[in-house]
């Protein structure tokens, strides 16, 4: 297909022109990610637990500065995998087009999902076109779900953090929201600032493997930011969780736009960072291994007993860190 | 959340209020069907092969004779499972939904997904949910991925079809675009043709443990209909596949509607039909075997060597049976 095409309604039909758009491409794009032809279903060989996990993506707009849909829907679902302690081994991929969207457009996101998936080192097993008339959609909404195996003895989950834990963030929160705020809004500011969008399975899998049962809880601060993450923890776990503004690392452009837009940086979502909770003791080690692939980790609190999210602020004192309510930042994955 | 009251943005925020959205409307209509709280993954014990799929589901209008978006979202996955020969297990559900739309009727499309998941005895295992803004949706699109087990010994696949093969349907085509078509362009019909959208689990499991590996090939011919199936299998196996067009069960309302919408019924879509190609002298036990399932199966054609499909017509004579090309029927599943 030219690149100067654009995708039409007959294209979701199931028919010729269907296995046209798949092949020409979206299976030229993805090159050695895809498995076979994405026909209905794959079979795939695996043995005890796997972890299975869903995602769709309708971020607006597509394309922002270090990323785009693409490699949202690619990140997005093996880091959820990955927090579970799994190795990723195959995602799937639903698209949904909007009728006029350019076969350009297309092969510039399909190319970016293949790039993802050779930075994660997994492939994409199966997949599903489908076409809506214009305006019934919004250029493109992609859903990735996905398969992860979990070795034997690896038990890290939400429910997992016990008083006593460090808390871990693996770098500054926030860039993704702001990247995608402002170029939507068209802000400049000095310095632009770039989403984190990044695979973390090659992370997690070395926390894994260094400290073993040392991590109680591996999570990713996406929708509602740190925020929701802490509380989904400590919530889950039955703990409190205390942390120090002054330790969150946040970069100086987006901490400004942050300030600019009226929006809490804690409650802003990242889509390559973690939040790791381990046993009392191993929080040089998990900052040494995060250090290693390539994070700038923080110690940014405790866990205690009871309940809740506080958090101590610069001036001194405590806050409770509340779960956002509604969306300060819409369709920003 | 009251039933009169509209979803909005905020509600696909990730925060408090998409909380409320998934535990008050989403929990509670899946009831048993869904395993915990749909976290963001699920961790399931597995053994040997499995099958993994995904699908979106775009359906326009969302209510129709025979079924709904819900409905059919559940069977178009666990029916993909099914042709592989797989024993459904656990599907996902990522919901995209346009603001405005009633609670009420989400709650339906909810309460039509979890009755889909118990009449194919399988799991709601994980989701996830976004809102976008009115005019970037509509009414909402659902995707399934799911995964299935694979009992050892069982293989089936497209390619599986042999010379002196016996080609067999479990029953009328044509009847879900239709039935989507007449209710979405108001047309009236002296009989309501109905949706055939249904779980073929428990009738793929009946072949396969009755026939084992006289079952070469099933396959749901959804989207291009019988003729994009029967297309399909005779490209994977390498053979030519002929049919007789007498011997291809239509109900009367199916070929009438098809006839005035001036469509060919061998390329409309199925959501609960299947075809099964098995080896010669198979034939009387797999149409009992589907008789004892509900189903009104037929022997429709055969397997020759060569590539193609042709078929017989009522006349006298043969045609080429083609692949569909666009899309006659947009926006049937």
């Amino acid at each position: 297909m030219k690149d100067d095409e654009k995708i039409l309604l007959a294209h979701g039909g199931g028919g010729e022109m269907t296995t046209q758009l798949v092949r020409d491409v979206i299976l030229v794009g993805l090159g050695d990610t895809a498995t076979g032809s994405l026909d209905d279903s794959v079979v795939l060989q695996v043995q005890g637990r796997i972890a299975f996990t869903t995602d769709s993506f309708v971020v607006k707009p597509l394309f922002f500065p270090g990323g785009d849909v693409g490699r949202l829907a690619v990140c997005g679902t093996v880091n959820d995998l990955a927090m579970r302690g799994a190795k990723p081994i195959a995602i799937s991929l639903g698209i949904i087009i909007e009728e006029g969207l350019l076969v350009s457009t297309f092969r510039k996101i399909v190319s970016s999902i293949a790039a993802a998936a050779r930075e994660a080192e997994i492939k994409i097993a199966t997949g599903d076109t489908k076409v809506v008339e214009r305006g019934s959609a919004d250029g493109i909404f992609i859903n990735t779900s996905g398969i992860g195996e979990i070795a034997d003895g690896v038990e890290i989950s939400l429910g997992g953090a016990r008083a006593g834990d460090v808390v871990i963030v693996s770098g500054a929160v926030g860039n993704h929201a702001i990247a995608v705020l402002a170029q939507r809004e068209g802000l400049a500011f000095e310095t632009t600032v770039e989403s984190d969008a990044a695979p973390l399975n090659h992370m997690t899998s070395a926390l894994v493997s260094e400290i073993g049962n040392g991590v109680h809880v591996l999570n990713d601060p996406t929708r509602g930011g740190l925020a929701m993450s802490l509380n989904t923890i400590a919530a889950a776990s039955g703990v409190a969780i205390e942390i120090d503004e002054r330790a969150v690392p946040v970069d100086s452009a987006v901490a400004f736009a942050a300030e600019m837009l009226g929006l809490d940086v804690l409650t802003l979502a990242n889509e390559g960072k973690l939040v790791a909770i381990v046993k009392d003791g191993n929080e040089a080690k998990a900052l040494a291994v995060l250090a290693a692939a390539g994070a700038r980790p923080a110690v940014i609190g405790r866990v205690k007993s009871g309940g809740g999210v506080t958090i101590r602020v610069s001036g001194g004192g405590t806050r409770i860190l509340e779960i956002p309510y509604g969306e300060d930042a819409p369709r920003i994955c």
